[in-house]
């Protein structure tokens, strides 16, 4: 068992945390039993980082270490006594006629949420574009309660994700409060719908690309939809 | 101005971010330009903190600071150069015929944005039962945008809250996967609905005094929805 924090493998796994070392390396860590199953079921778990080899139900290597040594690995405030390093997956391509294209979108808990909300309707692919938060970004993951293992996410700039899909003879909708359409009273069983942040909204130019745009009327008093929430509320309405 | 982060005054005030001393002395600091807005749109703003008379453009006392003082009274990372201490009003009564109970739900980021959703969907009071997270808690009322000053937001307990709603001849609805009536099929303009936590559910205890129960369907690999994304859905789906 691993004891040493300045452990060479110890070492590598607690930079494993930053993003230049994910990409570099091709491999990220996620943390508690939850999360590393999920992986597993994937196909993607690697290795199972763990004080407790009998915790390694899996037919992966184990990095057995001690606490102290998990705990330098872990960004959670309780360490937990099992960890899953796993293959970062790159998707290139969209697929399927149920399409969700996060534009410059940056909080990773409403991006996470958008993924497991994307799973339970239908939607086949999650566009992040190259400006929104990384797809294997901790919080992320722990957001869509391992559901980023069941979806096709694919990084892609957004402009070049909507020529793709309107190739694809799939109607493009920017989800806006000006939008045209009504969401209840859009029937299609095939979209891509875009959605900003809730900050800076969709810019121009990704607007002009669309076919379609749709809104979600609501009372005048609020000005606005968290953006995860906006996205369910969308992505239910289409999802049969 | 002051300039003593050991001033009484700049001391009485950083302790009131903690619960025990929000309640005793009923008011609590919102920071941000937009919350101090709404605080004063909703009548509760008591008084501007800053370090720039000028920014108080309310008609209510200022109180002068230092940068350093702000800082030792701010919660966020960049300290904001303008808070407001505002009036904990506590509501007693649950009014209108759209309800929305909160049954044991502790993230003050999904309860905000449940509030926040609220309110775009004509739900006239949302009840926090006693063991979820305090309306005045920081997180919360950033993540309602301002919203938690224009919507009906009562403590109460869960039970309580549905004997009283029931005696109004109101439906009360709980949410869960199992639930009777799939959510576009319900037509009702009066409902109250109980969200429990995600963890945890609704215990059997609240189920039983509920008269109806309604679901979401989703695809078989999702266990779950976020239960700020689940809530909104069905006031959406109900907003008329």
């Amino acid at each position: 068992m691993i004891d040493s924090v300045s452990n060479k493998e110890v070492v590598f796994l607690s930079k494993l945390r930053e993003t230049k070392n994910i990409k570099e390396n091709k491999m990220f860590i996620v943390e508690t039993p939850h999360l590393v199953e999920e992986a597993y079921k994937a196909g993607l778990l690697l290795k199972v980082i763990t004080n407790d080899e009998s915790l390694n139900i899996y037919n992966v290597p184990t990095i057995l270490m001690s606490n102290r040594c998990l705990e330098k690995i872990s960004t959670l405030k309780s360490t937990p006594n099992i960890m899953g390093l796993v293959s970062l997956k790159e998707n290139k391509e969209i697929r399927g006629n149920k399409i969700v294209i996060l534009d410059n979108v940056q909080d990773p808990g409403n991006v996470g949420t958008i993924i497991r909300s994307a799973l339970a309707f239908n939607v086949d692919t999650v566009v992040l574009s190259n400006d929104s938060v990384n797809y294997f970004n901790e919080k992320l993951v722990r957001s869509t309660e391992g559901n980023i293992f069941k979806i096709n996410v694919v990084t892609m700039d957004t402009l070049e994700a909507i020529r793709k899909i309107k190739e694809m003879n799939i109607d493009v909708y920017y989800a806006d409060m000006y939008g045209k359409e009504e969401v209840s009273e859009v029937k299609t069983t095939s979209y891509a719908l875009v959605m900003g942040s809730e900050g800076k909204g969709i810019s121009e130019k990704v607007k002009e690309e669309c076919t379609k745009s749709i809104r979600i009327d609501m009372n005048s008093s609020c000005e606005s939809l968290n953006v995860a929430v906006a996205s369910s509320i969308i992505m239910h309405s289409l999802r049969s």
